[in-house]
């Protein structure tokens, strides 16, 4: 197996770095932030990282192989933060609570994370080999919305919370929250 | 004032072509669509739609010039198809029918304009002089929903259109027209 070569010395023994992959996923999002998914490459991550350009093509098999990496822990981030929320409401109106909360508070909608979401739908369209990581961030945001709701409630739940997080980020002014809680009662009544 | 040179002749009295600045614009989308922003470029512009390197330095005054006017040519025309279908309803029970029919017929959510809207979000998240034109966007979706609709509504029904076309395009399976018809009764209850 080859080694790392920002960690291989002749001094010390041979080992392999185990967060290495990982930071360099955080910085290749990073990257694709700054620059979009055009204006990265394996130099640029390796640059930003302070590693060599040998480390970048140790760890990845190439530019796809880095940017399902990259969106997958953009899926994987905010899929946690945005279950843990919904896992931690006990009744129907906290978890109502909570997509409210997930809304404003923009969770997923955060001015970063928007961009790389934009990012990602638009390499999806073009690339079919990541469109499986938007289905399973969907998956992931219903199955947190089925703890305390239906199938088709949080599929809409779901769809609710795309649309109002882009158009509260370009609004001159966002919605308010007494308007997003009356929306999703609406959307989740019994 | 300058000529075209695409279009300046010795022989002819000078002209200008005026239509040719709009159709360089319709080229410049399809360029986006398939390179992105990040790889779109007067010269890719200029070689897709067969007209010299002069004739797009005389027509736009760079780069930025050719993507605001070409998002706000994608903004125009989705817009128009958008409000006909909606100015084409005589009852509110027409107007959720338009409603249902611009999500499932995809008027903005074909492949072509959902990647084109996410190259612009994310280009306007990077560059704030494009904010304006998704907010006019919206503006002008709103209006064509408020002649139905009130304003509350009709704030709601452009984020839930915006958030089901980009999870229908990219799901297994999109969301039936049951429940779409379901969720848009839900949204316009009186």
């Amino acid at each position: 197996m080859a080694i790392d070569p920002d960690t291989q010395s002749a001094r010390r023994p041979r080992r392999t770095d185990p967060d290495r992959r990982s930071r360099l996923i955080d910085t290749a999002l990073d990257v694709i932030a700054e620059h979009g998914i055009a204006g990265t490459t394996h130099r640029r991550v390796a640059e930003a990282a302070d590693v060599s350009l040998g480390s970048m093509t140790y760890h990845f098999q190439g530019m796809d192989d880095l940017l399902q990496a990259a969106f997958i822990r953009l899926m994987d981030t905010v899929s946690e933060r945005f279950d843990a929320m919904l896992a931690a409401a006990a009744t129907k109106a906290q978890a109502r609570a909570a997509v409210v909360e997930i809304i404003l508070g923009k969770v997923w909608s955060n001015p970063r994370t928007l961009l790389l979401s934009y990012e990602l739908y638009a390499y999806a369209s073009r690339q079919p080999s990541l469109r499986p990581v938007m289905q399973t961030w969907m998956d992931r945001s219903r199955a947190s919305l089925g703890r305390h709701f239906d199938a088709r409630t949080a599929r809409a739940l779901d769809a609710f919370i795309e649309g109002v997080g882009i158009h509260n980020a370009a609004d001159r002014e966002p919605m308010s929250r007494a308007e997003v809680t009356r929306l999703v009662k609406l959307l989740t009544a019994d």
